[in-house]
């Protein structure tokens, strides 16, 4: 029976969005099988035939789980979360899940997309960095000032979720990018929090089966 | 009571993201208030310090309802469904609940975003269409494969759900940058019977108050 098999978790351990659904796995104490797929090896994993069959649309992170296969970070974190729910990663009340997704969203949607490695290749190596630092500078500016009516200690108030999963990730892009965040304070002190806790340290790329020897912490 | 006002929705005749959210409000019978942005004029209506003040990300659509402020057409469309459940826009197993963001978020994040008006602008008018192209032509070869796992009548199985909301405004996007649809049977099989349900018909870009006139059906 498929349901019995563990879940498999196709990730590469800097893909912000694998991190994404890593943070929720962790989070929730789920047990699973990782396949490393390396977007920049053999001209990039993600696009052999194999790798299509799992996710059509040859991105990480896809999810293999009870008898389902699974693409799009959001969409796993939210079956994750209906099916395992302890501990839940969207509030109780709708209109601060609205939130949690709207968070979501803007990262998910609205930032990361237009500076992920395919694209920015498409870009051209000119470009690139100017293009990453545009689209988060701008994504950034619009959720720090998203967060000074949702956030607490996290995203949303003082629970982590769903958008904090989100967050995480996208810090770190754009310090990669670097990007200044000196005009973020709420974005880095709620990142700050996160990285504290232990499900966070655990999905970090530093820490990834395939994290290769000279970046691991 | 903010409660009792009807909701506000800003929207762009012609955003595939507003049209998304018309489509549910439509299908749920809402009624709301519409206000247009116009996305062109003014150098863009969307980028003023008023609206800034609606959606801070300074795109459409936002919606004012329940005295919340709600971007992101995802989040507005599951607050929407949760709050006001009849017809529901997502089915009520968790797998093809799953499956349903899954085809959403495949859109939403996976394509819509590269083909957008204000990238589309950083691009340059000499590379605009072809840009586009190549970003629908790679995301409609993985959404024809996904949907042959998941399509009945519609993308998933025979009731009508969140994905379906997002097809039909992002295949009009396809027809605009003269993407070839053949190779995408299920798709266009879909989305011509998307078309023929009224709040699809309602929530047309050609039957909007800020529709231009000669762009009216």
């Amino acid at each position: 029976m498929s349901v019995l098999l563990k879940p498999v978790l196709y990730s590469y351990f800097r893909s912000s969005c694998s991190w994404r659904v890593r943070i929720a796995l962790a989070l929730k104490g789920i047990e699973y099988d990782l396949v490393p797929v390396n977007l920049i090896k053999d001209g990039g994993q993600q696009l052999g035939s194999d790798y299509r069959k799992v996710n059509p649309m040859q991105q990480v992170p896809a999810l293999t789980i009870d008898g389902l296969k699974l693409s799009q970070s959001l969409a796993i974190i939210q079956y994750l979360d209906e099916t395992r729910p302890t501990p839940r990663l969207l509030p109780q009340d709708p209109k601060k899940r609205a939130q949690v997704r709207m968070i979501s969203d803007h990262i998910v949607s609205g930032i990361q997309p237009l500076q992920n490695l395919a694209v920015l290749k498409q870009v051209g190596e000119e470009k690139m960095v100017s293009w990453a630092q545009h689209y988060i500078t701008r994504g950034f500016q619009a959720l720090e000032q998203l967060l000074q009516d949702t956030a607490g200690k996290y995203c949303v108030e003082d629970e982590v979720s769903m958008a904090d999963l989100c967050l995480v990730p996208q810090v770190y892009n754009a310090e990669r990018f670097k990007v200044d965040l000196t005009p973020y304070p709420t974005i880095t002190r709620i990142n700050q929090a996160l990285l504290e806790l232990e499900a966070f340290k655990q999905a970090h790329p530093s820490r990834q089966p395939d994290t290769p020897p000279e970046m691991r912490a």
